[in-house]
């Protein structure tokens, strides 16, 4: 199966990473084309950054032919519910994938993501998924998504930082790490805190996986309705 | 004052059509500048419309000098976050502005829309607004927004007959009309069913002059934090 | 046009404060007309200050004849549903006034009133309206209605204390000021937090006049039919 | 002990009425004392009459003596926040308590009510309360309350009609009679329709019994904390 | 009245120290039949020990012959659901029937529990029951459940230190506690703490001897629905 | 990988259809293990039953050795709780997996169930996991779960009839079947009525994969606790 991995901003690097981590817990046989557009914001913090990469993005999903379900890696699940309208395929966002998971595996979870300035839009998600009674607080650490993979950077000791306070000011059961380029703290913190740490990029893969070997489709009844063919860019939707 | 009213779409017959409606609401003194994308859908219906159209509106956002406030007059409140990191000045929503109006002048109240695909980001809406339970129900006429205008259409019609069955059947106590299109139907409908009909357009333009007057600012803190200069067009910010 | 504005309780000083306020944001040729009940309590703390101003109230809006809107100048919105079965013109709350502003200028506020026993009467009407999701936190600063005025009180800094604490603990991005005495700090208090601080009795007003110039009405189904002209006073009620 | 039975409106009749219901269901050595105020509204039905007779049912309040908890006998839960500030003695709504017991009774439940005026109040309780999600609807007889008691009034054929309504589409387990004027026909409902048909007056009289025999008190703290004593009438309050 | 008291523990001390407070608050004339599993789990504390007593619970109805009522004597309110269906008796849960006691005697209130695995289930209940918005906190005391009794223990101590933050940080206006086993600490507590201090054993039995003597019934329609007559044990009810 | 996919009602030849389905959609390499307690009810349907299995259910689990992950396959996850105590691998009920995966796939799904009295229980857990608000409505097709392979039953016909009325009624944009027994029909009632058709054995059992592939484990902190060592039956707890 080929599952496309949308990375919504323009940062090469942290497309490569996001491919790598998807590419190590995919299913033998899963092709994994992990891509970003060309131009657009090169890291998503808050409300404007995530409006501006949704056409890039929705334009990646409209050209490329022939995959069997798509990510979008970025932890705000941006542009989500428009990229459903144009496939029938699962779309699945890294977002709500962790936020799914942890619901499953604890009582209450709580996410520790980039900057302040993420936080409402994060909780925006959260009520509209019906899982904010699930969360018990989105936290910031105060990193800013490109310092995550900076050598010497002290983003590692700060998220760690949040997750012991999530432990005992928030009680919660599980951690959900809010950014995509957290993934690869998601297994130390989990050993050092002792609670799972759930990494969405890695749950977002395997649960596509899971929708395709099932053969589950993405609704095409009310607000996942295909646009009107004279909507712009609709003529260009590749044969999925 | 000067209200900056952008229709996200790109039918320019419509924008002419909001502008007039606003202007006769307007204060004396009040300019309103009514404008459109260039690109973008021709209508907003669903999500992928939605999304599609949002650079657009908000590089006007971005390129116009000068104004106090703006209106975003599509009633899926396309934009809305987005548009709010770009200024400090009021920016409402023709939407939220009618669900606010309406929480204010009944218990409970009914929204008619057009196409049922415009359902769900409606009720996505009024869930974030905190304003969902407020709502009893939001009903789509399926009317197509292009059709509003169309003399001949059966549109009128089938919007009072779910003005009649929100009064019956949801127990309505007002109607809050689910379209920018549609503010030429408040007034007589009002009068037909006897109960307040309200009009996005005319109420957001009316909100938006009183939070000039008071001189009320869109929050800085938080979710609204201006993006940083670094990102897409942000350069190109007008000094407002 | 012209607005009544009742000041629920008996405090004479207070009702001039208010309509000072008022007359300082309203449209020219908006008259406003501030009144309160001869008798009842001198302050409202409380559940019982508030039902015991309730008919005094009501009846100076059944005797009072010509007016185009009213407003509540109650933070608690006193008698707010029983005002809107006399009269199909606006009736408007301080309380929901600023609330309903304060949506949409940030995702999240929270709100500073007197005292602790206040707090319960305003979280449940924030709960009634919808609104309670998008309000961090009700704080009371502990200071009593009438130490308000009174010069040499610590009134503004432990408020501005609380605002402080609004913005670290809370994470609010805009403070509603949680009694219509406090009207005179709020310019003060945004310049010196650096976020938008609402004041209940001018967004009252502004929005009462936005409602006016809109035509528009409190409903006259359900909840706000009309009572019976056998009810105590009704026959009363004056023409408007 | 000595339960004091406040009818709010002033219908003598009606005080007979539930006075002799409260009666037959209070144990050995339970006094029912059962006033109501001179003036007021002879009926409520709605916010206006609700907010009307308040000041007269707290005064009955402050001027007895030696009540051991009071029952509140409107099913709106008429100034029930106001009363519970006069007395650290047990105060019961009739409507809160029959909504507690169907809540213990069944999954989900349905009120039969009088007039469509009524209902926002009702759910507006329900909501603050916390019980909205245990009530499946609050359905209006279109019996007003004075013909409750009316020989030869469609009056017990409506009410019925309504309970068989709400098994069927409501899927209610139980039912929760609307007004304090319905208690006669609970058990008669209860045996046709085979399902709990709970009143609010014998519902309230033993829950109020159940607090005293605990000697359960009434908060002071926060929003239940005595008026000052300078608010009106609070001189005059009896020693209980 | 007969009412068969079930501690679905095994621990007989605990089941005589709960029959002896269900005694003492128990109306002349009522007979309490205080009962425990021989088998099962010594004390209640998550969610594993609630799911093994259950059958051993059920058990104990089906056996039992000639009671007007249950009460199931474990604040987790275990097997709540499954013991109604198999009588139409009332069936309370000590946790449940303080929770709506708490709630007509203060506008918020926090519970006080034993160990923090408890929370969860505590929490999970009060959404269920709609409470959840009326509870400022699930606090937990650290204290196990069978320490509560040992002479020398920290118990009231560490409780009566989780009463006073809750006043202090969560606002709570009365206190539940959240064990069987605490009963004899509620007294002293509310004394010294000065606000209602609410246990659910003697709640629960003022709560059923209330609703015998209205004769109100356990629905049989829906959720409770009795079992088939093939359902395991089902034989074997015993006549009520 | 190694799955324990436990059928906690008694009956023999549903679990085989349900180790069928299970092996159907797992990966090569993964084992199923279908069981299904000796003793229980041979159907569940309702609480009642529901309660009565769990012991069963959790001695399964105990005495079972080398697992990676637990399937839980009856869809009103009994016993999901209880069972995520006894160890630290992923136990996923068929219900949450089912709503969980249709949350992905649709704005809003409605679900159709066997018998009205399993109702509850199901509206029950949407609350708790937080998905009720995705959820439009539980239906019951009045199908009982042990008819529902019984050929030349109305089953298929009746299931389908409440999917074609969530679709015009609830305005459902996916369906999920409430009953193990139904996943044979989901592929067909697909096809027929244009929508997703979501089957809560295999969701659950690619869900559980997704989860053991990650090294996703249930929490050990707050409620899932494991119990104490003197718990009955604790001490068979098998190494896994």
């Amino acid at each position: 199966m080929r599952i496309l991995v949308v990375n919504p901003n323009s940062t090469r690097h942290m497309t490569e990473t996001i491919g790598a981590a998807a590419r190590r817990v995919a299913s033998p046989g899963t092709e994994i084309i992990a891509v970003n557009p060309a131009d657009g914001p090169p890291a998503i913090q808050g409300f404007y950054d995530e409006a501006m990469c949704v056409p890039g993005l929705l334009d990646i999903i409209r050209r490329t032919a022939g995959f069997d379900g798509v990510v979008i890696a970025c932890f705000d699940d941006t542009g989500l519910d428009a990229a459903r309208c144009l496939t029938d395929r699962p779309v699945i966002g890294i977002g709500e994938a962790a936020y799914h998971m942890a619901s499953m595996l604890s009582n209450k979870f709580s996410v520790v993501t980039t900057l302040a300035r993420s936080v409402p839009a994060l909780e925006h998600n959260l009520i509209r998924y019906g899982l904010a009674a699930r969360c018990a607080r989105v936290r910031a650490s105060d990193v800013p998504v490109l310092e995550l993979e900076r050598p010497g950077s002290q983003a590692r000791a700060r998220i760690g930082n949040e997750v012991a306070r999530a432990i005992t000011e928030d009680k919660a059961e599980a951690i959900v790490l809010g950014c995509a380029g957290m993934a690869d703290f998601a297994a130390s913190l989990s050993a050092e805190h002792g609670l799972p740490v759930i990494d969405g990029v890695v749950s977002a893969i395997a649960m596509c996986e899971a929708m395709i070997r099932l053969d589950l489709r993405t609704s095409r009844l009310g607000g996942y309705t295909p646009p009107d063919a004279a909507a712009p860019g609709v003529a260009r939707i590749a044969t999925t």
